[in-house]
């Protein structure tokens, strides 16, 4: 498919993903037309303001138009409900994509809901955030090299190839996963550092007042990182590990021994442990950075106070 | 007292930090000549090819002038040696101050080393750093608007204010604390994040080959941020946790008793304690922002690959 024959896009949601995708879509004149919908009526007017979509609906059930693909960009939570509802909207044939953080159960949600044989629905997840929310902190590059995993449901389903060079026009590479594996990958990569900044934040505001305000003050040593985590989106979050909980749970018990392993090292003085450790944690750094998938920090501030 | 009448300075460790303070007062014109000391000589090498110090020497045995002030910017396993020697090498009257990330030990190993009454020595740590080791990594604007934390033996001592106006005229902002307090706010802040960095990557790298190849791939969801601190210096951060231990232990212990609430709200599907949780994290990290203490991530990479 030609990306210069998509005429018009649908996003539903317009948070940080949202909002980017409707950025690089109309940067590199992807579609025509670019609509989106959401709930949320501060998220709609700052949309408007944004002047990044051609139109943006509050419901489904107000919109008359149809679309070649949508992108569902909402916390998990409300997919079973949007997957309801584009069962009744669709009567054009549509391609459909999503950008949910879990994939079992997006395509549970989806096998559950959906019946309409003009819907054609293939999950992704593109690797790519910021702890930021809301539509006025997205950006094109968000998706520049990074990659985007896709979980088919019928690994032989024709508009697979349509629906990745969306992804791909984006500047994403394509990764192709089983939905299991990929939910076990991302407990690992985001859902256990995400859940761990989150209890060390916690454990921060739990100190007695003067140590707590201690420790916000110099968090530039290292605890500042856990928080940047640590600001993103509740909801999304608390959806991700109610949705992915067994992976979740499975991973998190591995790091609780492996810390203790630590706690251990320390309580003994094996200092010949850590460092090993430490020596082999440094060189999986390296590889990160090797792959250009490592971000950039710049230790000073942006703009000075 | 007034910067511009230090005479000569002398750094010892000429790594990410001694390389910063090295430049920074060669910026700032703080003093006329600056000296450093490092044994290692790849190090020596480096030093010498960035033009930062005026000589730099491979031991204090082979240096036969005195200087008016001396930074220590070594691992923290260093210092009771290089105290010893200092003891013996300073025959002028000189002040020196340090950068360890701990501050008992460090007043502990000054008190059972030193009896020289020429040595005016005023423990500080400046809560500044990267993840990066090695003088080429070290840059003046490092210490700008950050905290230094001094922790003076006697808090009566003549020396402290002109000592302190050294590190404010880095750019930095002076607090003083005791020593104990320091070491039990940096273990939260600070030495408690980068252990469960290691971790967690130590978690990562145990899993089996395929797994862990995608975990490394995939780190762009929030893993990096931790491999980011695991790439710091693995004999620094080991010195830290045997020099720190029993603070480490305490918020060590916290920490996983808070983990385990987390774990807990997931089995049993609390979502409202998992929300509650993480809209107040969300705060904490604000309340960084607002202060000026959270640095500047940028998620795309600064050269691609």
């Amino acid at each position: 498919m030609n990306n210069k024959y998509l005429n018009s896009v649908l996003i539903i949601g317009m948070g940080l993903i949202g909002s980017s995708v409707a950025r690089v879509i109309k940067q590199k004149k992807i579609a025509e037309k670019i609509y989106a919908v959401d709930k949320d009526k501060i998220t709609i007017n700052k949309t408007k303001k944004l002047k990044i979509v051609d139109d943006i609906y509050d419901s489904l059930d107000n919109i008359s138009l149809q679309f070649d693909l949508i992108f569902i960009c909402s916390p998990l939570s409300s997919y079973k409900n949007i997957f309801k509802q584009l069962n009744n909207f669709v009567r054009e044939p549509t391609l459909i994509t999503d950008v949910g953080s879990t994939k079992v159960s997006v395509i549970n949600d989806f096998k559950s809901s959906v019946d309409n044989n003009k819907i054609s629905f293939l999950p992704a997840h593109p690797i790519a955030g910021l702890e930021k929310s809301g539509p006025e902190h997205g950006f094109a590059k968000l998706f520049d090299n990074r990659y985007c995993i896709i979980t088919p449901i019928n690994s032989d389903d024709k508009f697979i190839d349509s629906v990745s060079n969306i992804w791909k026009s984006f500047g994403m590479k394509i990764e192709i996963m089983e939905a299991e594996r990929h939910d076990r990958v991302l407990a690992m990569t985001s859902h256990i550092p995400q859940l761990i900044a989150y209890s060390v934040v916690g454990t921060a505001t739990d100190l007695e007042t003067q140590m707590k305000d201690e420790v916000i003050k110099y968090s530039a040593a290292g605890f500042r990182d856990f928080t940047r985590l640590a600001g993103s989106d509740p909801i999304m979050w608390r959806d991700v590990y109610e949705k992915n909980k067994e992976a979740v749970l499975e991973m998190l018990g591995r790091f609780s021994e492996d810390l203790l392993t630590y706690q251990k090292a320390i309580r003994n003085n094996d200092l010949k442990f850590l460092e090993d450790k430490f020596f082999k944690s440094r060189e999986i750094r390296k590889i990160i950075e090797e792959l250009g998938q490592a971000g950039t920090f710049d230790p000073t501030e942006k703009t000075k106070n």
